[in-house]
Formats: C-alpha cells, structure tokens, sequence
C-alpha cells in the first residue's frame, strides 16, 4: 500500500522512526548524574514551544527549578502524597506499590515545574470560552513535544503527578492565575530502551487491546 | 556539538526531521473531500494509543462520528457557542474573529470525539488521586500523538473547541464518567504546507519569544 500524497514530505523511513521513539519514549524514574546539555534542552524547550495551543495563547510556563532546598520541598510533598496514596491503596495492591519507584526526584539532574497560565490574554480566549481547560490541554502539547525532542537525543523524561499541586506552586512562586501542570524530572536514563512501560514491566498493569477504547457511530 | 549517547538510537537526520514536522504540523481547517486511507488512521491510532498515561491507565476513548445527523447536531452547536464567542469577544476584535474559519466540520472526511474515561479502573489510580486531571492530560497525549502520526503521512487535523461539552458528549452517547476533550476533523489539507499557524498568518495572534515564557529558580 502507498501512502504517497502531494503534500507529505515525510517519507516512510522518518515515520518508521516517528514509531520507534513513540514506542521508546518511557516515563523515566531512574537517572544518571551525568548533565544534559544546555543545548538539548533549549532545542526541546524551542520545539515545545511550538506546540499546538488553543487560540494561539502559549499558556505554557517553564519554571526550571535549580535550587537545592526547593527541590527538596517538592521531593517532601510527594513524600506526603506518596504515603497517603498508598494508605488508599486496596489493601491486596499494597505491597506491590510500595515497591514502585515511581519518581526520579533525587536522582534527575534537569527538573522542571510547567503551569498554564490561565489568566493570559494571548489569543484572546479565542477558543477557550466553553472549554477553558483547553489551555491546560495545550500546555500538555508542549510537554509531550518536549519528551519526544528530549526522547531523540536519548534523553529520558519522567513525569511526577503525586504531589500537592497548591505546595508545588507556592514553592515555585507562581503568580496568581497559573495552574500546576506537571513536575519534569530530566536526565540520562539508568534503564536499557524498552519498549514496556515500566508498570507494564513490574505488574502493575497491562496495554488495553486497542479495540476496546474505540467505537464507531 | 556532538549529542552522541550511548542510549540514543536517532540519528541527527531524524531529529531534524521530526523539528520539521512539529513545525508543520498545524491545526488544519480547510479539508479536500478525499478520504483518509483506513491503513493511515488505525497506524496513527495505534501510535496514540502508546501515549504516555498516569498510572498507566489508557484512560483515551476514541468515537470515530460517521452518522450524518450526529454530525450536523455538532456543527450546530459549534454555530451556537461561536456565535455566542463572536458577542464575548471585545468590540474591536469581532470583525476579525468573524472572518476567521475556525473548523472543518463541513468538510472533513474523518470526525472524531475524544474522551477521557475519569471512571476507569484500569491503573488503579496510580498517579492520579491528588491530580485526577492528570487523566486528561494523558488524552491530550494520546491526541497529540495522533495529530503528529497523521501529518507525518501528510494528513490533516484540527481540533475544534468551541463547542458545547455535554452536548457533544449527549450526541456521541458517552456513557458516565466520560469527559468530553476533543473534537477531530482529519483530512488532506487544502492549504499548502506552512510553518506559520494560520491564527498569526491572519493577524489574530503572534508567537511570543519563548524567553518570556521560562524562569529559573
């Protein structure tokens, strides 16, 4: 079967690719202390920064946090979550989530908090009137495109989401109007490529069949 | 500057291809009446379904739309919310924002809603229980992936919001606990390739430099 259209520029050996890094990608938790290099992260970061958004607003804020003792309070608020997680836990799953590693707080060298500025006036709420969550959603755009462009240089990615995102902003003095999206942990991956995501991999749970998640009307 | 690691398969050819491609990617609104090779579609949604998730939990349902009347109760109440958008918007923008095609729900030849089953027991909560909207965001990777899968074959997508929610959701029989993210019109473009979304290139909005967008800490 040919795929050929006269508007497709990418040919078949850069889509095989576009598959194999969207098998690869992973979210990473175990980190070498090797830095990454300024310059692929400001090459990811420019990419993200093309992103598809809502309108055109650009709601993604970068907030890339250095400093020791705030990357300790975050790395304390998912302390406080993680063990209230796991006290709701069914009690049969327990053990088992108490063996996860579920975050490279200590370990990433690059980490990074994103927020949606939900108060920005780029694009001037085109778009976003009935669904204003639709900024949040471009805001995940730009972190998906950020994965992938760090992924190519083979540089892994974790995205943390037990935390209390009110602490998290406070720590990262965000202004009024801009809301928690994600905690970016960045590094060297320790793990070999896999194509299985590491709940996969340690039992936690299995791929869907496809066929269940899609219907037809 | 070499970015040579020892855990990186992509090659320098590939990454430029791939920055190619999020640059041209676009939210496309003018759709040739061809139909989408069915090969295409199941490929890109296939690549979507491997889309990073919290707790691993898959939590995308994809409705592909082919009923005729479904459709048409979308496209009216997509006229609903946007004419109600036109009047909110500020005086001095209205015959600018009424000049704007915003949709392709006339033309495109595939149309798809998109949910995110809040409701699934499938990651048993990992990751999601001091942020559930990390659910959605992991749709919005999933639809991510599928836009940047179809343009790679040169198809088309946009993602239309101005829309009424639970309408949609009424319309696509979305059982409970199904929240509404997207709308997908997937199709050849009519537009030629361009790097410029077609918001800037009309004057509504302009990229702004990614440096007012970061902050280090």
């Amino acid at each position: 079967m040919s795929y050929a259209s006269p508007t497709d520029p990418f040919p078949p050996d850069f889509r095989h690719s576009l598959a194999a890094l969207v098998r690869l990608r992973r979210d990473v938790r175990h980190f070498r202390p090797d830095p990454v290099p300024e310059a692929i992260l400001e090459e990811a970061l420019n990419l993200a920064h093309l992103a598809p958004s809502v309108g055109f607003s650009q709601p993604w804020r970068f907030v890339l946090v250095e400093d020791a003792a705030k990357r300790a309070a975050v790395a304390a608020s998912f302390e406080r979550a993680n063990a209230a997680a796991l006290m709701a836990t069914a009690e049969e799953d327990r053990a088992l989530y108490a063996r996860l590693k579920l975050e490279g707080l200590r370990d990433a060298p690059v980490q990074m908090a994103v927020f949606c500025d939900d108060a920005t006036r780029t694009g001037r709420k085109l778009g976003a009137r009935t669904m204003p969550e639709t900024r949040a959603y471009s805001t995940v755009c730009a972190i998906h495109t950020l994965w992938l462009a760090l992924r190519a240089h083979g540089v892994g990615m974790g995205w943390v989401s037990i935390l209390e995102p009110e602490e998290v902003a406070r720590i990262c003095e965000a202004p009024e109007g801009w809301r928690f999206i994600a905690w970016l942990c960045i590094g060297w991956p320790r793990e070999a490529r896999s194509e299985t995501p590491e709940l996969e991999h340690l039992g936690w749970e299995q791929r869907r069949p496809l066929t269940e998640l899609c219907r037809r009307l």
